[in-house]
């Protein structure tokens, strides 16, 4: 399951794209991971949106879900007790993962399985009873699911991953999707965009030309 | 194989490291990557160093190997040449290493295996014939190395791992030390030394007090 929010998202990218780009790039990098989904051996797809709007053209196996609280809201109050198989949950905005990381994650045995993000995120959880668990996103939330899944007794693993971890949340962070993200949508995107590497005393950044 | 530089090293911690500190955290992390290494399947483990300073008090079983040439000269001219069995190179600022990392690539059957650092780095190598290999680090030296390895017709595998990905070179990589590295020296080091996670609105920095 992936949640989704399109409406001015990325906001710390407004320095290098418009808010209709930010618009644009977020929709891209969803549709970067459904299609990742749909390779992997996970049997459904689903996306948990604000408003339709960015989710009309997905593959029409994947289901659409709406809900227009906020993501913890939505994932919580909605989503979760209505599920009683397996769950992984993962960010619109990490383009980098490989169906290969949904498939070894499918393989632990964890009751929970956290995927660290850059600066305390949780890029990925899996839940095996989805309805015992209740999600805290935003700020430090990989120590904070890590510390509610330990205090109801989970058995708890981590899946260490450098493509999981790569969200895009700020400018630096497009280095990762020119360099690694090659025959995504998003690395198209920003190409086609005038996003380049630049590199500058041995020290990569990105500028838009 | 751990190449390591004491003088003046992470500079672009400058604005919150003194020199002599700075010094004092890239032996404390050489220390964290060597102990895990040590900890690891690995046969042997070496530190190839320009100066004796800094190794001084490494545990016995570890070799070290002097050479004042800059990195990719130490390891190419002084070090590949003489070396004919399999090697890892790891660097010496990712003290969130773990030995599972080191398990998990002697298993794999590439004649090389790469491991993606974040803005292009090249984090972790592992070389088969090491002699056959000349190294290119410095600025995007993952897609050079993948580049020379596959002009050679090498069987190329790339390693996917945060904690390998996670080197310290900037103010917020030690957001990821302070997160992650719990048991670590360099962790400890950095608690000592007044440094403490910040987060405002939401994001998350270091601050030291």
């Amino acid at each position: 399951m992936v949640p989704f929010k399109r409406e001015n998202a990325k906001k710390r990218l407004s320095g290098m794209m418009s808010r209709a780009e930010r618009e644009e790039f977020i929709t891209i990098m969803l549709n970067d991971v459904v299609n990742t989904l749909l390779q992997s051996e996970a049997d459904r797809v689903m996306v948990l949106s604000r408003t339709p709007a960015g989710t009309e053209h997905m593959p029409q196996e994947v289901e659409v879900m709406l809900s227009d609280k906020d993501l913890n809201g939505s994932i919580n109050e909605d989503l979760l007790p209505t599920v009683g198989e397996p769950l992984i949950i993962v960010m619109a905005d990490m383009p980098l993962l490989k169906a290969q990381n949904i498939n070894d994650v499918l393989r632990m045995d964890g009751d929970i399985v956290l995927c660290p993000g850059r600066k305390g995120g949780t890029n990925l959880m899996y839940l095996r009873e989805p309805k015992k668990f209740r999600t805290a996103y935003h700020g430090l939330s990989f120590m904070e699911h890590l510390r509610r899944a330990q205090e109801m007794g989970m058995k708890t693993e981590i899946y260490d991953s450098f493509y999981v971890s790569a969200d895009i949340d700020e400018e630096e962070d497009l280095v990762e999707l020119l360099l690694h993200g090659k025959g995504s949508g998003s690395r198209e995107y920003l190409e086609r965009r005038g996003f380049r590497l630049r590199t500058e005393n041995g020290y990569v950044g990105v500028e838009r030309v």
